[in-house]
Protein backbone atom coordinates (compact mmCIF):
# COMPACT_ATOMS: atom_id res chain seq x y z
CA UNK A 1 0.00 0.00 0.00
CA UNK A 2 1.73 3.57 -0.76
CA UNK A 3 2.20 5.64 1.39
CA UNK A 4 -0.73 7.89 1.47
CA UNK A 5 -1.09 11.07 3.81
CA UNK A 6 -5.30 12.29 4.46
CA UNK A 7 -5.19 15.76 3.88
CA UNK A 8 -8.99 17.85 4.95
CA UNK A 9 -8.85 20.73 3.50
CA UNK A 10 -11.03 23.71 5.83
CA UNK A 11 -13.59 20.94 7.31
CA UNK A 12 -16.70 22.64 8.65
CA UNK A 13 -18.03 18.92 10.72
CA UNK A 14 -16.20 17.71 13.57
CA UNK A 15 -18.03 14.79 13.64
CA UNK A 16 -17.32 14.32 9.91
CA UNK A 17 -13.30 14.63 11.20
CA UNK A 18 -14.10 11.62 13.81
CA UNK A 19 -15.34 9.85 10.84
CA UNK A 20 -13.08 10.07 8.63
CA UNK A 21 -10.20 9.09 11.25
CA UNK A 22 -12.15 5.67 12.08
CA UNK A 23 -12.35 5.31 8.25
CA UNK A 24 -8.78 5.49 7.87
CA UNK A 25 -7.68 3.11 10.84
CA UNK A 26 -10.31 0.96 9.41
CA UNK A 27 -8.36 0.36 6.08
CA UNK A 28 -4.53 0.99 7.26
CA UNK A 29 -4.12 5.10 6.74
CA UNK A 30 -2.79 6.65 9.80
CA UNK A 31 -1.50 10.28 9.22
CA UNK A 32 -4.43 12.76 9.24
CA UNK A 33 -3.70 16.55 8.02
CA UNK A 34 -6.05 19.41 9.52
CA UNK A 35 -5.51 22.62 6.96
CA UNK A 36 -7.41 25.22 8.98
CA UNK A 37 -10.56 23.76 9.92
CA UNK A 38 -13.52 25.78 10.09
CA UNK A 39 -15.54 23.98 13.12
CA UNK A 40 -13.73 23.15 16.56
CA UNK A 41 -12.13 19.34 16.70
CA UNK A 42 -13.43 18.23 20.38
CA UNK A 43 -15.24 15.28 21.82
CA UNK A 44 -18.05 14.81 18.82
CA UNK A 45 -14.53 13.89 16.59
CA UNK A 46 -13.57 11.75 19.16
CA UNK A 47 -16.77 10.26 20.01
CA UNK A 48 -17.31 9.28 16.17
CA UNK A 49 -13.33 8.24 15.50
CA UNK A 50 -14.17 5.49 18.42
CA UNK A 51 -10.75 3.38 18.53
CA UNK A 52 -9.37 5.94 15.84
CA UNK A 53 -9.26 9.16 18.27
CA UNK A 54 -5.63 8.62 18.46
CA UNK A 55 -5.41 9.44 14.59
CA UNK A 56 -7.38 12.83 15.83
CA UNK A 57 -4.94 13.26 19.30
CA UNK A 58 -1.93 13.00 16.46
CA UNK A 59 -3.41 14.93 13.64
CA UNK A 60 -0.68 17.68 12.24
CA UNK A 61 -2.58 20.67 11.96
CA UNK A 62 -1.34 23.55 9.80
CA UNK A 63 -2.38 27.13 8.42
CA UNK A 64 -2.44 26.97 4.40
CA UNK A 65 -2.64 23.90 2.14
CA UNK A 66 1.27 24.91 0.76
CA UNK A 67 2.57 24.21 4.19
CA UNK A 68 -0.21 20.84 3.78
CA UNK A 69 1.77 19.62 1.34
CA UNK A 70 5.41 19.95 1.91
CA UNK A 71 6.98 16.70 1.49
CA UNK A 72 4.38 15.28 -1.02
CA UNK A 73 5.38 13.59 -4.43
CA UNK A 74 2.38 13.47 -5.47
CA UNK A 75 -1.17 15.71 -4.64
CA UNK A 76 -4.71 13.55 -5.49
CA UNK A 77 -7.87 15.40 -5.08
CA UNK A 78 -11.06 14.17 -4.30
CA UNK A 79 -14.09 15.80 -6.29
CA UNK A 80 -17.85 15.77 -6.75
CA UNK A 81 -17.71 16.54 -10.42
CA UNK A 82 -17.66 13.38 -12.87
CA UNK A 83 -16.99 14.87 -16.44
CA UNK A 84 -14.93 13.47 -19.40
CA UNK A 85 -15.87 17.08 -21.11
CA UNK A 86 -12.16 18.42 -22.39
CA UNK A 87 -13.78 21.81 -21.91
CA UNK A 88 -13.76 21.43 -18.14
CA UNK A 89 -10.28 20.03 -18.47
CA UNK A 90 -8.59 20.71 -14.96
CA UNK A 91 -12.03 19.09 -13.48
CA UNK A 92 -11.40 15.52 -15.57
CA UNK A 93 -11.18 12.97 -13.00
CA UNK A 94 -10.57 9.17 -12.41
CA UNK A 95 -12.47 6.49 -10.83
CA UNK A 96 -10.80 5.17 -6.88
CA UNK A 97 -10.21 2.18 -8.59
CA UNK A 98 -8.44 3.23 -11.08
CA UNK A 99 -6.37 5.97 -8.98
CA UNK A 100 -5.78 2.51 -6.44
CA UNK A 101 -4.21 0.85 -9.74
CA UNK A 102 -2.30 3.21 -10.25
CA UNK A 103 -0.88 4.39 -7.62
CA UNK A 104 -0.56 0.23 -5.77
CA UNK A 105 3.23 0.68 -6.33
CA UNK A 106 4.01 4.26 -6.21
CA UNK A 107 7.08 5.21 -4.50
CA UNK A 108 6.98 7.94 -2.14
CA UNK A 109 4.21 10.26 -0.07
CA UNK A 110 0.87 10.81 -1.81
CA UNK A 111 -0.99 13.52 0.08
CA UNK A 112 -4.88 12.68 -0.86
CA UNK A 113 -6.93 15.73 -0.72
CA UNK A 114 -10.93 16.13 0.83
CA UNK A 115 -12.60 19.88 0.26
CA UNK A 116 -15.48 21.35 2.03
CA UNK A 117 -18.79 19.35 3.05
CA UNK A 118 -20.30 21.93 1.06
CA UNK A 119 -18.34 23.18 -2.40
CA UNK A 120 -15.44 20.62 -2.68
CA UNK A 121 -11.64 21.60 -3.06
CA UNK A 122 -11.54 24.99 -4.43
CA UNK A 123 -10.06 25.83 -7.94
CA UNK A 124 -7.08 26.77 -6.48
CA UNK A 125 -6.22 23.56 -4.47
CA UNK A 126 -7.58 21.47 -7.88
CA UNK A 127 -5.05 23.02 -9.78
CA UNK A 128 -2.81 22.12 -7.52
CA UNK A 129 -3.64 18.11 -8.03
CA UNK A 130 -1.84 15.60 -9.85
CA UNK A 131 -4.52 13.81 -10.32
CA UNK A 132 -8.17 13.64 -9.05
CA UNK A 133 -10.46 11.30 -8.22
CA UNK A 134 -14.37 11.29 -8.42
CA UNK A 135 -16.81 8.70 -6.99
CA UNK A 136 -19.42 6.69 -9.86
CA UNK A 137 -22.76 7.96 -8.44
CA UNK A 138 -26.36 7.85 -9.75
CA UNK A 139 -27.00 10.99 -11.60
CA UNK A 140 -30.19 11.78 -9.24
CA UNK A 141 -28.41 12.83 -6.48
CA UNK A 142 -24.60 12.39 -6.39
CA UNK A 143 -23.17 14.25 -3.65
CA UNK A 144 -22.33 12.02 -1.29
CA UNK A 145 -21.44 12.34 3.29
CA UNK A 146 -17.71 13.24 3.18
CA UNK A 147 -16.82 10.17 5.33
CA UNK A 148 -18.86 7.87 2.75
CA UNK A 149 -16.76 9.25 -0.07
CA UNK A 150 -13.43 9.13 2.22
CA UNK A 151 -14.45 5.73 3.18
CA UNK A 152 -15.35 4.31 -0.47
CA UNK A 153 -11.58 5.93 -1.64
CA UNK A 154 -9.86 4.39 1.04
CA UNK A 155 -11.30 0.69 0.51
CA UNK A 156 -9.55 0.94 -2.65
CA UNK A 157 -6.81 1.82 -1.61
CA UNK A 158 -7.01 -0.92 0.98
CA UNK A 159 -7.79 -3.62 -1.96
CA UNK A 160 -5.31 -3.09 -3.59
CA UNK A 161 -2.53 -3.02 -1.26
CA UNK A 162 -3.64 -6.52 0.61
CA UNK A 163 -4.15 -10.45 -0.16
CA UNK A 164 -8.24 -10.73 0.83
CA UNK A 165 -9.01 -13.47 3.06
CA UNK A 166 -9.76 -16.88 0.71
CA UNK A 167 -10.80 -20.07 1.06
CA UNK A 168 -8.95 -22.47 -0.85
CA UNK A 169 -10.91 -23.62 -4.35
CA UNK A 170 -11.69 -27.16 -5.13
CA UNK A 171 -9.46 -27.88 -7.97
CA UNK A 172 -10.58 -29.20 -11.48
CA UNK A 173 -9.57 -32.59 -10.55
CA UNK A 174 -11.69 -32.35 -7.54
CA UNK A 175 -15.10 -31.28 -10.16
CA UNK A 176 -14.39 -33.95 -12.18
CA UNK A 177 -14.80 -36.54 -8.94
CA UNK A 178 -18.05 -35.02 -7.83
CA UNK A 179 -19.56 -34.63 -11.02
CA UNK A 180 -18.76 -38.80 -11.96
CA UNK A 181 -20.03 -39.44 -8.38
CA UNK A 182 -23.44 -37.57 -8.75
CA UNK A 183 -23.53 -39.66 -12.11
CA UNK A 184 -23.57 -42.64 -10.17
CA UNK A 185 -25.94 -41.88 -7.90
CA UNK A 186 -28.14 -41.25 -10.90
CA UNK A 187 -27.28 -44.54 -12.57
CA UNK A 188 -28.19 -46.78 -9.16
CA UNK A 189 -30.58 -44.62 -7.95
CA UNK A 190 -32.56 -45.68 -11.62
CA UNK A 191 -32.88 -42.11 -12.49
CA UNK A 192 -34.69 -42.04 -16.52
CA UNK A 193 -31.58 -42.76 -18.57
CA UNK A 194 -32.68 -40.12 -21.32
CA UNK A 195 -32.47 -37.16 -18.69
CA UNK A 196 -28.99 -37.98 -16.88
CA UNK A 197 -26.97 -36.09 -19.41
CA UNK A 198 -28.62 -32.81 -19.12
CA UNK A 199 -29.20 -33.02 -15.21
CA UNK A 200 -25.38 -34.17 -15.10
CA UNK A 201 -24.96 -30.77 -17.00
CA UNK A 202 -26.91 -29.04 -14.52
CA UNK A 203 -25.17 -30.46 -11.59
CA UNK A 204 -21.95 -29.73 -12.78
CA UNK A 205 -22.83 -25.40 -13.57
CA UNK A 206 -24.39 -25.27 -10.39
CA UNK A 207 -20.87 -26.26 -8.80
CA UNK A 208 -19.02 -24.36 -11.40
CA UNK A 209 -21.34 -20.84 -10.83
CA UNK A 210 -20.98 -21.44 -7.10
CA UNK A 211 -16.96 -22.14 -6.96
CA UNK A 212 -17.03 -24.10 -4.38
CA UNK A 213 -14.01 -24.39 -1.68
CA UNK A 214 -12.33 -27.83 -0.90
CA UNK A 215 -14.60 -28.44 2.35
CA UNK A 216 -17.32 -27.58 0.40
CA UNK A 217 -15.92 -30.05 -2.08
CA UNK A 218 -15.24 -33.19 0.75
CA UNK A 219 -18.19 -32.10 2.51
CA UNK A 220 -20.87 -32.36 -0.62
CA UNK A 221 -18.71 -35.98 -1.92
CA UNK A 222 -19.17 -37.21 1.67
CA UNK A 223 -23.34 -36.66 0.72
CA UNK A 224 -23.03 -38.19 -2.49
CA UNK A 225 -21.07 -41.48 -0.98
CA UNK A 226 -23.18 -41.44 2.34
CA UNK A 227 -26.69 -41.65 -0.64
CA UNK A 228 -25.00 -43.89 -3.07
CA UNK A 229 -24.22 -46.29 -0.39
CA UNK A 230 -28.06 -46.27 0.63
CA UNK A 231 -29.51 -46.53 -2.86
CA UNK A 232 -26.99 -49.38 -3.86
CA UNK A 233 -28.69 -52.92 -1.66
CA UNK A 234 -31.78 -51.40 -2.94
CA UNK A 235 -30.52 -51.26 -6.84
CA UNK A 236 -29.40 -55.00 -6.26
CA UNK A 237 -32.52 -56.10 -4.02
CA UNK A 238 -34.46 -54.89 -7.81
CA UNK A 239 -31.90 -56.80 -9.63
CA UNK A 240 -32.96 -60.02 -7.76
CA UNK A 241 -36.08 -59.58 -7.95
CA UNK A 242 -35.49 -58.97 -11.68
CA UNK A 243 -33.75 -62.47 -11.87
CA UNK A 244 -36.81 -64.27 -9.95
CA UNK A 245 -38.99 -63.45 -12.62
CA UNK B 1 -28.32 -3.54 -11.63
CA UNK B 2 -30.29 -6.00 -9.86
CA UNK B 3 -33.18 -5.22 -7.80
CA UNK B 4 -32.14 -4.75 -3.84
CA UNK B 5 -34.12 -4.21 -0.96
CA UNK B 6 -32.23 -2.78 2.11
CA UNK B 7 -33.39 -4.48 4.94
CA UNK B 8 -32.07 -3.13 8.63
CA UNK B 9 -32.51 -5.42 11.28
CA UNK B 10 -33.00 -3.93 14.54
CA UNK B 11 -31.19 -0.54 13.99
CA UNK B 12 -30.02 1.25 17.18
CA UNK B 13 -29.07 4.87 15.40
CA UNK B 14 -31.25 7.24 13.83
CA UNK B 15 -28.30 9.15 12.20
CA UNK B 16 -27.14 6.10 10.63
CA UNK B 17 -30.57 5.51 9.13
CA UNK B 18 -30.52 8.47 8.02
CA UNK B 19 -26.96 8.34 6.52
CA UNK B 20 -27.53 4.47 4.71
CA UNK B 21 -30.76 6.38 3.23
CA UNK B 22 -28.47 8.98 1.71
CA UNK B 23 -26.11 6.15 0.49
CA UNK B 24 -28.98 4.30 -0.80
CA UNK B 25 -29.89 7.68 -3.40
CA UNK B 26 -26.18 8.23 -4.15
CA UNK B 27 -25.85 4.74 -5.71
CA UNK B 28 -29.49 4.55 -7.52
CA UNK B 29 -31.25 2.34 -4.48
CA UNK B 30 -34.45 3.07 -3.16
CA UNK B 31 -36.57 0.31 -0.92
CA UNK B 32 -35.49 0.01 2.26
CA UNK B 33 -36.70 -1.74 5.18
CA UNK B 34 -36.69 -1.53 8.65
CA UNK B 35 -37.34 -4.33 11.14
CA UNK B 36 -38.43 -2.82 14.62
CA UNK B 37 -35.82 0.07 14.75
CA UNK B 38 -34.82 0.23 18.51
CA UNK B 39 -34.24 4.26 17.43
CA UNK B 40 -36.66 7.09 17.09
CA UNK B 41 -36.81 7.46 13.41
CA UNK B 42 -37.16 11.07 13.24
CA UNK B 43 -36.05 14.71 12.75
CA UNK B 44 -32.15 13.40 12.79
CA UNK B 45 -32.67 10.87 10.24
CA UNK B 46 -33.97 12.82 7.79
CA UNK B 47 -31.27 15.51 8.55
CA UNK B 48 -28.45 13.16 7.76
CA UNK B 49 -30.69 11.77 4.95
CA UNK B 50 -30.63 15.45 3.35
CA UNK B 51 -31.81 15.25 -0.47
CA UNK B 52 -32.80 11.05 0.25
CA UNK B 53 -35.44 11.82 3.28
CA UNK B 54 -38.02 10.74 1.00
CA UNK B 55 -36.53 7.22 1.08
CA UNK B 56 -36.88 7.61 5.08
CA UNK B 57 -40.52 8.68 4.68
CA UNK B 58 -41.56 5.81 2.22
CA UNK B 59 -39.89 3.31 4.54
CA UNK B 60 -41.39 -0.42 4.69
CA UNK B 61 -41.69 -1.17 8.63
CA UNK B 62 -42.12 -4.53 9.65
CA UNK B 63 -42.40 -6.58 13.08
CA UNK B 64 -40.16 -9.44 12.44
CA UNK B 65 -37.43 -10.30 9.55
CA UNK B 66 -39.58 -12.84 8.48
CA UNK B 67 -42.07 -10.38 7.37
CA UNK B 68 -39.07 -8.63 5.71
CA UNK B 69 -38.13 -11.35 3.88
CA UNK B 70 -41.32 -12.26 2.05
CA UNK B 71 -40.78 -11.87 -1.70
CA UNK B 72 -36.85 -11.73 -1.42
CA UNK B 73 -35.50 -14.29 -4.69
CA UNK B 74 -32.28 -13.83 -2.40
CA UNK B 75 -30.89 -12.77 1.16
CA UNK B 76 -27.59 -11.52 1.39
CA UNK B 77 -25.98 -10.89 4.82
CA UNK B 78 -23.57 -8.01 5.47
CA UNK B 79 -21.10 -9.10 8.61
CA UNK B 80 -17.99 -7.93 9.94
CA UNK B 81 -16.52 -11.25 10.53
CA UNK B 82 -13.51 -11.96 8.02
CA UNK B 83 -12.92 -16.05 8.33
CA UNK B 84 -11.98 -18.96 5.68
CA UNK B 85 -12.06 -21.40 8.89
CA UNK B 86 -14.38 -23.73 7.69
CA UNK B 87 -14.90 -24.33 11.51
CA UNK B 88 -17.16 -21.60 11.44
CA UNK B 89 -18.57 -22.31 8.22
CA UNK B 90 -21.53 -20.61 8.62
CA UNK B 91 -19.86 -16.96 8.83
CA UNK B 92 -17.93 -18.03 5.61
CA UNK B 93 -18.43 -14.76 3.40
CA UNK B 94 -16.84 -13.14 -0.03
CA UNK B 95 -16.10 -9.64 -0.64
CA UNK B 96 -18.35 -7.02 -1.64
CA UNK B 97 -16.69 -7.04 -4.97
CA UNK B 98 -17.02 -10.65 -5.70
CA UNK B 99 -20.69 -10.21 -4.50
CA UNK B 100 -21.85 -7.42 -7.00
CA UNK B 101 -20.39 -9.87 -9.71
CA UNK B 102 -21.82 -12.81 -8.88
CA UNK B 103 -25.23 -11.18 -8.61
CA UNK B 104 -24.74 -8.62 -11.71
CA UNK B 105 -27.30 -10.22 -13.95
CA UNK B 106 -29.35 -12.12 -11.06
CA UNK B 107 -32.60 -12.11 -12.13
CA UNK B 108 -34.96 -11.56 -9.00
CA UNK B 109 -35.02 -9.27 -5.74
CA UNK B 110 -32.57 -9.37 -3.44
CA UNK B 111 -32.49 -8.36 0.17
CA UNK B 112 -29.39 -6.79 1.37
CA UNK B 113 -29.36 -7.49 5.55
CA UNK B 114 -27.08 -5.19 7.55
CA UNK B 115 -27.45 -6.00 11.46
CA UNK B 116 -26.91 -4.01 14.67
CA UNK B 117 -24.42 -1.30 14.99
CA UNK B 118 -22.86 -3.37 18.14
CA UNK B 119 -23.37 -6.92 17.00
CA UNK B 120 -23.96 -7.22 13.69
CA UNK B 121 -26.37 -9.83 12.37
CA UNK B 122 -27.35 -12.97 15.27
CA UNK B 123 -26.92 -16.48 14.17
CA UNK B 124 -30.57 -17.13 13.25
CA UNK B 125 -30.53 -13.91 10.70
CA UNK B 126 -26.94 -15.29 9.35
CA UNK B 127 -28.46 -19.14 8.88
CA UNK B 128 -31.03 -17.48 6.93
CA UNK B 129 -28.77 -16.30 4.21
CA UNK B 130 -27.99 -17.15 0.87
CA UNK B 131 -24.35 -15.54 0.94
CA UNK B 132 -22.93 -13.32 3.57
CA UNK B 133 -20.48 -10.62 2.31
CA UNK B 134 -17.79 -8.85 4.27
CA UNK B 135 -15.53 -5.98 3.43
CA UNK B 136 -11.89 -6.10 3.78
CA UNK B 137 -10.37 -4.34 6.43
CA UNK B 138 -7.33 -3.48 8.40
CA UNK B 139 -6.48 -6.45 11.42
CA UNK B 140 -5.83 -3.68 13.56
CA UNK B 141 -8.94 -2.11 13.37
CA UNK B 142 -11.79 -4.39 11.35
CA UNK B 143 -14.99 -2.44 13.29
CA UNK B 144 -16.86 -0.16 10.50
CA UNK B 145 -19.04 2.40 10.97
CA UNK B 146 -22.42 0.65 9.56
CA UNK B 147 -23.48 3.76 7.27
CA UNK B 148 -19.74 3.40 5.58
CA UNK B 149 -19.82 0.06 5.16
CA UNK B 150 -23.35 -0.21 3.57
CA UNK B 151 -22.01 2.38 1.24
CA UNK B 152 -19.06 0.79 0.61
CA UNK B 153 -21.39 -2.68 -0.45
CA UNK B 154 -23.63 -0.33 -2.39
CA UNK B 155 -20.94 1.74 -4.61
CA UNK B 156 -19.65 -2.17 -5.59
CA UNK B 157 -22.89 -2.92 -6.46
CA UNK B 158 -23.57 0.38 -8.04
CA UNK B 159 -19.85 0.05 -10.24
CA UNK B 160 -21.08 -3.21 -11.99
CA UNK B 161 -24.51 -1.99 -12.88
CA UNK B 162 -23.24 0.94 -14.85
CA UNK B 163 -21.00 2.18 -17.47
CA UNK B 164 -18.40 4.21 -15.44
CA UNK B 165 -17.92 7.73 -17.50
CA UNK B 166 -14.99 8.17 -19.29
CA UNK B 167 -12.65 10.54 -21.99
CA UNK B 168 -11.69 8.61 -25.11
CA UNK B 169 -8.31 7.16 -25.00
CA UNK B 170 -5.86 7.99 -27.89
CA UNK B 171 -5.03 5.14 -30.30
CA UNK B 172 -2.20 3.27 -31.19
CA UNK B 173 -1.18 5.44 -34.58
CA UNK B 174 -2.12 9.16 -32.94
CA UNK B 175 0.41 7.45 -29.90
CA UNK B 176 3.22 6.68 -32.90
CA UNK B 177 2.84 10.05 -34.67
CA UNK B 178 2.91 11.65 -31.16
CA UNK B 179 6.33 9.79 -31.05
CA UNK B 180 7.92 10.34 -34.25
CA UNK B 181 6.86 14.60 -33.62
CA UNK B 182 9.00 14.35 -30.36
CA UNK B 183 11.62 12.44 -32.56
CA UNK B 184 11.92 15.28 -35.08
CA UNK B 185 11.81 17.86 -32.33
CA UNK B 186 15.16 16.34 -30.93
CA UNK B 187 16.50 16.14 -34.57
CA UNK B 188 15.70 19.83 -35.41
CA UNK B 189 16.91 21.45 -32.23
CA UNK B 190 20.03 19.69 -32.17
CA UNK B 191 19.51 17.31 -29.77
CA UNK B 192 22.69 15.59 -29.45
CA UNK B 193 21.98 12.57 -31.58
CA UNK B 194 23.69 9.63 -29.44
CA UNK B 195 21.06 10.23 -26.75
CA UNK B 196 18.14 10.79 -28.84
CA UNK B 197 16.62 6.75 -29.08
CA UNK B 198 16.74 6.37 -25.22
CA UNK B 199 15.31 9.97 -24.90
CA UNK B 200 12.40 9.25 -27.35
CA UNK B 201 11.68 5.89 -25.63
CA UNK B 202 11.28 7.95 -22.19
CA UNK B 203 8.76 10.22 -23.73
CA UNK B 204 6.79 6.86 -25.15
CA UNK B 205 6.96 5.08 -21.81
CA UNK B 206 5.70 8.50 -20.12
CA UNK B 207 2.72 8.76 -22.78
CA UNK B 208 2.36 5.01 -22.35
CA UNK B 209 2.22 5.07 -18.37
CA UNK B 210 -0.45 8.48 -18.25
CA UNK B 211 -2.85 6.81 -20.65
CA UNK B 212 -3.80 9.73 -22.64
CA UNK B 213 -7.01 11.13 -24.11
CA UNK B 214 -7.56 11.93 -27.66
CA UNK B 215 -7.65 15.30 -26.00
CA UNK B 216 -4.52 15.50 -25.23
CA UNK B 217 -3.21 13.80 -27.67
CA UNK B 218 -4.56 16.68 -30.34
CA UNK B 219 -3.52 19.83 -27.63
CA UNK B 220 0.26 17.83 -26.84
CA UNK B 221 0.80 17.68 -30.79
CA UNK B 222 -0.10 20.82 -31.55
CA UNK B 223 2.74 21.65 -28.71
CA UNK B 224 5.40 19.99 -30.27
CA UNK B 225 4.27 21.06 -33.46
CA UNK B 226 4.79 25.23 -32.51
CA UNK B 227 8.02 24.02 -30.97
CA UNK B 228 8.92 22.79 -34.30
CA UNK B 229 7.60 25.64 -36.25
CA UNK B 230 10.12 27.31 -34.32
CA UNK B 231 13.25 25.55 -34.65
CA UNK B 232 13.27 25.21 -38.05
CA UNK B 233 14.16 28.44 -39.20
CA UNK B 234 16.90 28.63 -36.69
CA UNK B 235 18.03 24.99 -38.14
CA UNK B 236 17.60 27.13 -41.74
CA UNK B 237 19.98 29.79 -40.07
CA UNK B 238 22.72 27.50 -39.20
CA UNK B 239 22.68 25.76 -42.28
CA UNK B 240 23.22 29.17 -44.06
CA UNK B 241 25.87 30.12 -42.35
CA UNK B 242 27.50 26.55 -42.31
CA UNK B 243 27.29 26.82 -46.74
CA UNK B 244 28.62 30.59 -46.30
CA UNK B 245 32.01 29.72 -44.79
Amino acid sequence: MPDVKVVLVHPQNEGNIGAIARAMMNFGLSELHLVSPECEVGLEARRRAMHADKIINGAHWHETLDEALVGADMVVGTSGVKTSNEKKYPRISTTPREFAEKVKSFDGAIALLFGQEDFGLDSEAVNRCDMLVSIPTSAEYSIMNLSHAASVVFYELFLDGTEVWRSRNAGKMEIERLVKQFQNLLKETGYPAHKREKTTVMFRRIIGRAVISKWEYHTTMGVLKQALRKAQPEVKKNKRKIKKK
